[in-house]
């Protein structure tokens, strides 16, 4: 099994993908899959996907393909290793409040087990009643309870600035949705989510 | 000025992120910015930037540095000329709801002006009465509206053939949230965006 280091974001990202697949066929009681079918579901180059199942040794068997439930749980056991990780939103305008009530995030292994604002809503929002985000309670809470992943959806002009208190409190990891590029250190990784962009880039394509 | 095909995909993905960087300097009254601050602000190499806009002629002097009213007017042009296109939303379990409620896709200048789903909700969501997803009355609408792009927010299951039906309807551009990859024409472009896998793969590089 490789290490963590040896392989690439743009690979594990690839590799996400494969899981999904296979484990719809694994639903759809599928017992193997050729390199071009599982390509092809993927949205990926067959000779992308055989290199990228290099990492995981010999689970091909030429002319049957590779056997799914073998397959998935090789490469669960990569990417699975530090799933269940609890995570914080920062920032609850209709955005994070949104995202808050989605509940997708769990279904995957990732509880958000509290939620940032400024000005705290009274109410609960699913379960969960919002902490006042100052640069008191926001480093304390993380430290406690060894945050390392965070979902950002402050405005853009205050996303540098939470940015900052989350990096000095051991933050390591941020799915951004402020349309912002982050300034972080070399040991943090932000993944960047911009809606509004991704809807701009579709509609300059449309004849 | 170019024609749309001329610019590809990749590049106009960063144009938008140089116009959204532009838009803040102009807010901040700033009135040049080189291309070593502007690349810097984008996330992206200066060599990258200098490349992607000689898409647009000359707009850069030498030692001074970009005029920043000029070139975010130029790019603004290329990419906002088939914006404030109107947008239908498919698909209302938690994700569709929680986009619905968002909001930042109008302040971007896209309308969502209808959400289908096979259980219609009977109560308005932001002024909206959900429409009954089936075979005829989706496709009866996209016709009649003249809809080109689409959020789909489905179960996986049921995503490609929804898809089938948005395609024959003349749907040109699909923002997918759906964990699943879609087959569709050439001449229909899919945006993918699958946040609990973004979360998966942050997760994967935490120490």
């Amino acid at each position: 099994m490789p290490s963590k280091v040896e392989i690439p974001r743009k690979t594990v990202y690839r590799l996400s993908i494969y899981l999904r697949c296979l484990q719809r066929l694994k639903e759809n009681k599928i017992e193997t899959v050729s390199s071009e079918a599982l390509a092809k579901a993927a949205g990926v180059k067959p000779t992308q996907l055989r290199k990228d199942l290099t990492y995981f040794g010999q689970f091909g068997t030429r002319g049957l393909g590779y056997n799914v439930t073998g397959l998935s749980g090789a490469i669960g056991e990569v990417l699975g290793s530090s799933r269940l990780q609890p995570v914080i939103l920062v920032g609850l305008g209709n955005l994070g409040s949104a995202l808050l009530r989605y509940g997708g995030f769990q279904k995957e292994g990732f509880e958000i087990i509290a939620a940032f604002d400024v000005k705290p809503d009274p109410r609960r929002v699913k379960g969960l009643k919002t902490k006042l985000l100052d640069s008191v309670l926001l480093p304390d809470f993380i430290v406690e309870h060894q945050i390392k992943m965070t979902i950002l959806t402050v405005p853009a002009q205050h996303a540098q600035e939470v940015v900052n208190t989350l990096v000095s409190s051991g933050i390591q990891a941020i799915l951004n949705f402020s349309p912002v590029v982050l300034e972080v250190p070399k040991n943090v990784i932000v993944n960047n989510v911009d809606l509004a962009m991704e809807l701009e880039n579709l509609s300059y394509f449309i004849r």
